[in-house]
């Protein structure tokens, strides 16, 4: 049995909404400006007690569906710092770049493609005043070792991808598996973005929920297709409503060369649709870079079949800082409650930082050491809040706005009757449960 | 219930031991060099599918343990990449140095407390040959935007901890815990190491499970003495052998200038005593640094007794690579089994990457197909191996090695008795059990 759903249909996101989800995400410990104390550092953010339980939540979920459940597909975890063989095979030191131009006048310095009129500086408002355009690299590059300089350079990777198809042979000499078969990641990539924004949805520093699955020649279409639908209801499954997603299939102009068909999930967030994850059929186009490049085979021996091939590639690339905030703004959601506005976050249980408040009615010794109990009891199993001070229905509000599913109130007559009160998130409905069943009733709402 | 302990005494830790692990890390997809098909990264490793598994048990078991178990400790996810001023407070930008000196004839360069002899040059044997020792930084150091240069450094954090005192008064303010509370942290950290070594226990890129605890003065020093225990105690819960671990006291001359106490817990490695994670009594340095250094207060206001005071920090500051590895070396086994050396790894349940294995026993569609749904059945609740190839023999083999405490052999039988062989790693007996017992079966055992 899942949460019940609230019957309200979400109204779509508006510029008003994006100002109150970052403020509650600040104001409820879901995302800081990292070193705030500092002025911060702009850009980057750190996910605070609540929001390092929404990002893990959507991380495992992820996991769980790609992995976990799966017999042909297994994990990695590759090293951030990588060397520059690696990207030179992978084109990123050549093609991963921005135009930018300098101008003359001000010395300002500018993404050519961001240019509302590429001939006037937005600065100093020069004419004609730009430099030609160079090709600006996205990738971090720092030094590994003593000694700066070449030969010394080592890069944050811009995607997790390329660490599966280097460890490709290694994976299927030892995991045994064969394709079709999946190798999948989940890690911080790293891009140094000349015009980063929206909150967390474009920053420096970001984490990827990646998964290269490769596929004999001959089936990557329909593994392709396979993909997108897979991909598309995991959203769906997950408490996404629909009307505010969408799988869109890249135009011809828009795909890589190497692609032979791209889909977008997108979703429509407050400055309109943008992308949670792209879905790529990449062909044979990694491992043959990868092979040519180093001189290692990078194919498969079908013993079955007699046949030799390079497996095509299914790449489902999402991302986990972008989809945890588009959760939040799905999820949002307000109404008044006895003339008073309530702010509830409708996540799905899967996804809610805690599954569980235990809040004992006062601060009084009699009523905080049983309800801890109830918490140790609680927390063997879930990720559970404890909070004791202020009025009860203003801890209620809290838990609404970090989205716990169920609060548990153990107040004076619980010490009597060993039942507690446990409160619905969506529909403020309240139970009387005693203590003895409260695990059995919660894991029937939280399966 | 746990998973039966093998009477053993498992051996101590030999040089040769050290070469076992490596084989075994690479042979059974634990550990792979990075960018290996490049001929490798120096002292840089990618996790494959086993490792991964195994990294996020030890993390796992570690949140669990210091963050979901706790009602005074809640978590953080703070960004990587960081501006130098929260590194010139912490001082890590003065401070975070190794001496290096370089050969004027041959251009070499040393760490200088590394060499044996510091007045020969060890790779061209000139004597006297060395500049004077200049303090080399090992942070990372890298440039955001497009525009390289002073005003546009960024670090690599060489510590997670910083991020949890320079959000101090976020969390505070948000979480509403107050001291005694922890914030906790887990994630990746560099150091550019000169010299990196024995394996994956000092790397340049590693990842850390760190807390600091947040008390009243006048509690910090049994405080102190509650993580030292608690911190130790996990390491045997979690099945490492009490005579390879050791609670070290630090010694006047090691302990920082600002720490009154700090103990390291200490693992017997094959090259002796060495750390897994340090507790330190930090006093008020952090905050008082930071609040020093950005102007903002960094204290708490206790309201019960109209107090305010800079909270003292006790920190527990654990290596999860390195105590991956240590758990891996602690469970190394060898037996004869009729005339074979098996090797087996006894690694705790909980920590053990694959927790069930099902095999078909042979790959007919008529076995493949419902050993299959056993596999479904048992991945919805565990991480499960699946593995059709090869003899049952070498399959039970591969999973031992792999440390997999459970085999759920289907077989001919098993389509008419709807029975399983459910095979215990450690002691090697086999136990029939009806598929619809089979998941309280292993829930009793891997709780």
């Amino acid at each position: 049995m899942s949460v019940p759903e609230s019957d309200a249909e979400p109204e779509a996101p508006s510029p008003e909404l994006f100002d109150k989800i970052v403020n509650l995400a600040k104001r409820r410990g879901f995302v800081f400006p990292s070193a705030e104390i500092y002025g911060g550092f702009r850009s980057t953010y750190d996910y605070g007690p609540v929001g390092v339980l929404l990002l893990r939540n959507v991380k495992d979920a992820w996991w769980r569906s790609m992995v976990q459940l799966r017999h042909d597909v297994v994990g990695l975890d590759a090293a951030i710092l990588s060397p520059p063989q690696v990207w030179e095979a992978s084109g990123h030191l050549a093609n991963f770049t921005d135009p930018l131009v300098d101008c003359t006048k001000c010395q300002s310095r500018w993404r050519l493609d961001k240019l509302d009129d590429p001939d006037v500086c937005p600065s100093c408002g020069a004419r004609g005043s730009f430099t030609e355009p160079r090709a600006f690299n996205l990738m971090f590059k720092t030094h590994a070792g003593p000694v700066e300089g070449a030969g010394h350079e080592v890069y944050l990777r811009p995607e997790t991808a390329q660490g599966m198809f280097v460890n490709f042979a290694n994976v299927l000499n030892t995991s045994r598996k064969r394709p079709p078969f999946g190798i999948a990641q989940i890690g911080k990539s790293f891009r140094n973005e000349i015009t980063p924004g929206n909150f967390v949805f474009r920053t420096r520093e970001f984490e990827q929920m990646e998964m290269e699955f490769f596929v004999p020649p001959d089936e990557a279409e329909r593994w392709y297709g396979y993909w997108c639908d897979e991909r598309y209801r995991w959203y769906l499954d997950h408490g996404m409503p629909s009307h505010l997603l969408r799988l869109r299939p890249h135009d011809a102009d828009e795909l890589s060369h190497y692609s032979s068909g791209t889909s977008d999930v997108e979703f429509l967030f407050p400055w309109g649709w943008d992308e949670l994850e792209g879905i790529a059929n990449r062909g044979d186009y990694d491992l043959t870079q990868h092979s040519k490049h180093s001189g290692e085979k990078l194919d498969y021996f079908d013993q079955a079949t007699g046949e030799r091939y390079v497996p095509h590639v299914i790449e489902p690339a999402a991302g986990a800082t972008r989809t945890a905030f588009a959760f939040l703004i799905a999820a949002y959601d307000t109404e008044e409650v006895r003339g008073e506005e309530r702010t509830v976050l409708r996540l799905h249980h899967r996804i809610a930082p805690y599954k569980v408040a235990v809040l004992p009615l006062s601060r009084k010794d009699e009523l905080t050491g049983p309800a801890r109990d109830v918490f140790d009891l609680l927390a063997a199993r879930w990720m559970v809040d404890y909070d004791e001070t202020q009025a009860i229905g203003r801890r209620y509000r809290r838990q609404d706005e970090i989205g716990t599913p169920y609060c548990v109130t153990f107040d004076f007559e619980s010490i009597d009757d060993g039942a507690v009160t446990v409160r619905d998130r969506d529909s403020m409905d309240q139970e009387r449960v005693p203590i003895a069943e409260l695990v059995d009733h919660l894991a029937q709402r939280l399966t």
